[in-house]
């Protein structure tokens, strides 16, 4: 990773906790100098405009998420490298709660500046899910259908993450991989559930 | 359903369009106006504030959400109850494209006028997913677990819908929701896969 400095550093911190609250459009380069304390020219010397800021922001966030899912599916076979993405990715939206949210928001916007850039790595990270699923789908399952299940992983993976540190923040995140790994476990569809 | 003026649904629609599209920071009364064809006042007749305006859209929008659930959900029993709610949720996400975008930026913000009640219609949506979960999962699973569960279903055919819609508008709705389906079926956990 490329050293940044510490004032490149509060910037994006700041700017990542205003965003994730109040959206990105809902957020000036005035309020993010003051909240990472620094003068705006300070901002402006670091990121060219908002627009190039906030495409840092998500387009390292992404590449971080690829990352992640790479050394997960790596790590395992079958559909143990499944369990240990998902394991992988709760653990990344635990630790950047502000990003997740911030991604979750943007992840369909199509009119930013950094679209290209971030449809193109959200489909590296997206291939990182299907390359897991290859394996476990009967042969004849085209590239575009393992990535539309790829990405309904990542949602749910995604939206289950949000839903627990923002409405049952107390769950060890043990018990919530768990709980969404059981949805892809086919014990919904097996008849009637044993008593675990 | 309460009978609405054509200028209130003109003004709905264009809200909508412009927030899919800008969001809902980026999008102005100004604007919407201008789209809907009518006065600024006209506007403000129908609607006090923006926060007015957009919570209305999305809290009528995450009613339709919960009715469409409760129907699907009461209309088969076991797994299929899944099944009906995930084809039912994919031709909502389909017919409302625009409003599925909104839903998917906002669904976490909680700087919002109308957070309040987005967060108990949230509730009463997923809570017609874990109605359906229930009889699925060992009797000793917890009611936040279940709902963890059904957050993440959600999470899979928002993200999969839009996916599809963005992505792969080509793909027909039946071949997506046999995907979405596939990985909640278990059959990616069932060791080497059949030949489809």
């Amino acid at each position: 990773m490329p050293r940044i400095s510490a004032t490149k550093q509060a910037i994006l911190a700041a700017a990542l906790e205003l965003g994730a609250l109040h959206g990105i459009s809902g957020t000036t380069m005035d309020e993010v100098a003051e909240r990472a304390g620094v003068a705006k020219g300070s901002v402006y010397y670091n990121f060219a405009s908002k627009d190039g800021l906030f495409g840092e922001l998500l387009t390292s966030g992404v590449s971080s998420l690829s990352r992640t899912l790479r050394e997960a599916r790596l790590s395992a076979t079958g559909f143990a490298s499944i369990e240990a993405m998902v394991a992988g990715m709760l653990t990344l939206i635990a630790d950047n709660r502000a990003l997740a949210k911030l991604m979750a928001a943007e992840i369909f916007r199509t009119d930013r500046a950094w679209q290209e850039t971030m449809v193109s790595l959200r489909r590296e990270a997206l291939s990182e899910i299907e390359a897991a699923l290859a394996p476990l789908v009967p042969r004849d399952t085209s590239e575009s259908t393992r990535l539309l299940m790829a990405g309904g992983i990542f949602g749910a993976v995604l939206m289950g993450g949000l839903e627990w540190l923002l409405f049952s923040p107390g769950t060890p995140a043990a018990e919530v991989s768990a709980a969404l790994l059981f949805t892809f476990s086919g014990k919904l569809d097996a008849g009637s559930p044993s008593a675990a």
